[in-house]
């Protein structure tokens, strides 16, 4: 469903012209256009990928740099057994039914959400309501597979079950999909043919290692595995310093059954994810906590849903963890610090939200998870998760290949442990016990402590302990105190180990690009035609736009050194040379998101004084090259804001004309 | 086959020393190794990972930046039909063969080297010789399948004949290379069993996209076709300007069929690649050719080769271009900013060359390639080609898809053009040849210029002309002046339409960071057992290390103080506050190939002086912290030498103890 968004300027949010403008100016393409495409892949062009570098130059001098993070680079080629024994080969799938007479496949929760909607919308035209009818709008940008509704009304009751199905739609699982289908019948909207039972449909692109065809393998889902894969390497690398993060930026793959939503959903993406290693039993305590701990966050918790709403509640984080609506300091740090990134790429306050997983959500070993939202013309979008992921997967690496994913911590003050021991006289074990002697030594051994106490007291008033071993015997065994002694002593441990927790901020970049360019797209008043992208100077893809007033020789020496001192300070500009008007060249600049624009003119000949444009407010100054490029560095630096420069920089009022 | 190397110093290289380096210091480690691994799979750990990111970060500012091109990320994903076009799928094979009984593959031209190379060793043996003994220092780390060599003595002309197939092994087809395997009963050597005859074995990793089983992919083999099918989108986002280049850099893909030599042949690995779209007719010239001109490479051009030679020639890249060794401008421009970028990034001069490639060694419609060689303990090895494409990509997907990826220019001066036009009176064709029709006209429309002029006069003479129509007839056809008329006309044309040809410099980022490593690796004399990297600033993982004298609590303000202002100057710094000594950790420092070191001592606390040490050479200087703050940035931008600073400031000779 489609939620009504406005711009930066209080517009109405316009998606087609923007995805239109955003095409136009190669941020992204569908790949593969000229064969046709392939749904759920897109290529970035030259804006496209500027944008993405800049948003991951910003996140590895935000978290990597800051947080001295020890940044990994694994193969996205993943083993069949690294992925199975995650859970990955078992579990990371979505339920696809098919049209057996004409092969058609679909996503089982997809085409009930459909129809069960077309239906709705029928019905509400039946009864002669209004009916949004986004569809008829742009048919094609939705791939629907109900081309046609029917006006047909539908019973109350059924109104109200279709309702609460919809609500739920992201919960069933296959046999509940399948029990819908056969309930509403649900058919192929093309053929009204018959759909078969769900089948889960692993999301995991498959391949083979070399030449034989016994080295199954993936394309990595997320690039987590790899981290937790050289945790041992890692940690030593760190000299045993605990806590600490790894950090990966890379693509990771998810084989859609058919994807829709555009950038949103795509079959290969870039993602940014963050391993930080802590100790359980330190209460999940971050040392630099205290520094975010007033950043206000909207949190959506898990209660507010339960009780069916969506309300937020502005929360500083300090005290979302001090009641336990967050579950500990790390987790609670890093929401603040994603916020604070969304906000430093120009992402809008007001479109983003914080929403807590439901337990059902959230897989069984997790403590704690909230996605960063970010509302979007599809809705509130997930862009960032962050999950408590406890000390699952080291675990279950650890227990599959006998790796020690452990540390081991010299304790300052060793241990004194008091337990009771149990010594066996073994050697008398075989004669008396036979072929039963292996297994009554291993059910001694096995015993707890309590029991340990009691048999203590039982050894010394009756000289004997009756031991349950099942399978020997009526299960019951005496062992007499010639063969077994149990004492209490004090044993000393002066090392500890243990598996650490994990706390994951992981970042879809694609996404996140995608919203922001939502954010900061508007057009001016009277000039809809035209899109700005209002990216801020450190975000966007280019920084300077040169314009030649015209295509004179004279001009060249100009640009020629204007371009070499912007990129000696590495401010990355562009010359637009073409014949188009200056009005037209400054538009594209504004739709290509470029800040600043430095217009060349017969007086910069003369004089070597520049105008300067600000996209924003399309307001100009003009100075002399020395205080234009000084202008420029402190503008994409951050240190003055245009209204600074146009107060000590003569404002410039000419040639501006479409 | 080995080569003997030498380090920047002077002293024998020590490849095994460099790599348990690597991997003690996390540049890299293979990936899945608790797993047990999977072969030409690696991980970059932190500071394989900085490395890898300085090596791309200098190769977008040379290359993007300075030339304006236009950057794209194209999926990974391809889909068959794409690769199907490029011949990849066809073509882009090695031989393989097959042991029937284990089922062992190998790959086929590597088990006839192997085994020929040990036949010549056991002959060698045989006859008293001194035989080189690389395979007994390090036989795992070779991978080899002979373990065991024979004492056999063989004939004069059979060494002969091996050592001449030996020397064009990389040549031989699969025909071939089973022709080989039967003439010198080439056998598996673990169990002496028979070979089946070569087969080609496809290197791309297929997948399949979505549910459906008709949707084959591959893992691209290189970046190169996601530029090509963009070509029109970026033709039109430079404002159709020429010339202009595209630029890649991501992952691509290769399904070894048992690789070696560590990080020189992996699976999966990181490409820079560029594509410069120029116009055939502009004699290929660049217009900063004179930039580079006098630019020394070392060449090894196809004649010598021919010759048996490797002599290569130091030849300025203008002279080359000139004499027509190198065959055109922008090519010889790419090979000068190649060598440039890897002087750069610290490449050792006397270990570059640049080596044509023998005719058969290049796609068939290549004009030139080159490739720049890197020397390694390995051999020469190809770290970047330079090859022109001519037009061949964007012609077949042209081609292909119908998609207009050409050039229209319009003309200056319209062109007039004379030729001779013949005119059909198609409706008589029909009752005249009846079914036939098609096929005469279309034998009619065929005819060049030159057989058009005869005819004018054949027609003009007998009233008729004759065509040769295979497959009509007698294959010989009367057609009347009724039917046709032949006359010289002048055609004007204003645009002009061309495919433009690609010159693609193509660059292998791991196999530059490998050999990079390997020319900047030496060890102390007298302190063999410690080595050092010395990357040049640039390039360094991390640029400065911090180390406290001490754990005392009055350096934890100072450190933070450092480690921020640091942070804030753009420049990566590292504390290592481990209780190991200072000389222990400096020479870690060294290992990491950290530039620089920042000493924390008890003088700090009260006057804020520090120390600064140099890796190379290890002397230090001290002073205060503004000081060695600016000595730090001029160093790692290059401005200074370390020569300079330790003229400037003071010199410190107290503390380094180990």
């Amino acid at each position: 469903m489609a939620h009504p968004t406005v711009t930066m300027k209080g517009a109405p949010f316009d998606r087609a012209a923007m995805e239109t403008l955003m095409r136009r100016r190669l941020f992204y393409t569908p790949s593969f256009e000229i064969y046709g495409g392939v749904s759920g892949l897109y290529d970035y062009g030259p804006s496209g990928c500027a944008l993405q570098a800049n948003i991951v130059d910003t996140w590895r001098k935000e978290f990597v740099l800051e947080e001295n993070m020890l940044e990994v680079d694994c193969t996205m080629l993943t083993p069949h057994e690294v992925l199975k024994t995650s859970g990955h080969v078992d579990k990371f799938a979505d339920w696809m039914t098919k049209d057996p007479k004409t092969g058609e496949i679909f996503r089982a929760d997809h085409i009930v959400e459909e129809i069960l909607e077309a239906r709705l919308k029928g019905d509400k035209e039946a009864r002669g309501q209004k009916v949004d009818d986004e569809d008829k709008e742009d048919p094609k940008k939705k791939k629907k597979k109900v081309k046609v509704i029917k006006a047909e009304r539908l019973d109350d009751a059924l109104v109200k079950e279709y309702e609460e199905v919809l609500a739920k739609i992201d919960n069933y699982n296959g046999e509940e999909l399948g029990e819908l289908i056969e309930k509403y019948n649900i058919r192929n909207p093309a053929n009204d043919g018959e759909l078969e039972p769900p089948k889960a449909f692993n999301l995991m692109f498959q391949t083979s290692i070399g030449p034989s065809a016994n080295s199954p393998a993936y394309l990595r889902p997320e690039t987590a595995q790899g981290q937790f894969l050289n945790f041992q390497k890692l940690l030593e690398f760190n000299q045993q310093a605990m806590p600490f993060a790894s950090a990966s930026i890379g693509k990771s793959f998810r084989n859609e059954i058919s994807p829709r939503a555009g950038l949103l959903r795509v079959r290969e993406f870039l993602m940014a994810e963050i391993e930080h290693f802590v100790d359980p039993q330190s209460g999940k305590k971050h040392p630099r906590f205290v520094e975010v701990k007033d950043v206000e966050l909207e949190l959506l918790n898990r209660e507010v849903q339960l009780s069916g709403k969506t309300d937020v509640k502005t929360t500083p984080i300090g005290e979302a963890v001090e009641k336990g609506v967050v579950d500990n300091e790390t987790l609670g740090y890093f929401l603040a610090r994603i916020q604070l990134f969304l906000l430093k790429l120009g992402v809008d306050k007001s479109k983003i939200r914080f929403r807590q997983h439901m337990r059902n959500e959230m897989a069984h070993y997790a403590a704690d998870c909230w996605d960063a939202e970010l509302l979007t013309s599809y809705g509130w979008i997930e862009c960032v998760g962050c999950a408590d992921r406890s000390a699952y997967d080291l675990t279950v690496h650890a227990k599959r290949t006998g790796a020690p994913l452990v540390v081991r911590e010299t304790l300052k003050e060793p241990l004194r442990i008091e337990e009771w021991q149990i010594d066996l006289d073994k050697k008398k074990f075989g004669p008396k016990f036979k072929k039963d002697g292996k297994a009554v030594e291993a059910a001694i051994e096995a015993l707890t402590q309590d029991v340990r106490e009691k048999l203590s007291l039982e050894l010394k008033e009756n000289g004997k302990i009756t031991v349950e071993v099942s399978g020997v015997g009526d299960g019951r065994v005496d062992v007499g105190k010639d063969l077994v002694a149990i004492e209490k002593r004090t044993r000393v441990e002066s090392t500890r180990e243990y598996t650490p927790n994990v706390i994951e901020p992981s970042f879809g970049i694609g996404r996140i690009l995608y919203a922001l360019c939502e954010h900061v797209h508007w057009t001016r008043p009277g000039d809809e035609a035209r899109g700005v992208l209002s990216f801020p100077p450190l975000i966007a893809p280019t920084k300077v736009l040169i314009v030649p007033l015209s295509a004179h020789p004279d001009f060249q020496p100009l640009i020629h050194d204007l371009s070499k001192k912007l990129r000696t300070l590495r401010i990355s500009s562009r010359v637009d040379s073409s014949n188009a008007s200056i009005g037209k060249r400054y538009s594209r600049n504004d739709e290509l998101g470029t800040p600043f624009g430095v217009t060349v003119d017969f007086q910069s000949v003369k004089d070597k004084t520049y105008t300067l444009r600000d996209r924003d407010t399309t307001k100009q100054v003009r100075a002399g090259e020395d205080a234009i490029l000084q202008a420029i560095v402190s503008l994409t630096e951050g240190a003055e804001s245009w209204e600074d420069v146009a107060k000590r920089l003569p404002a410039f009022e000419g040639q501006e004309v479409d």
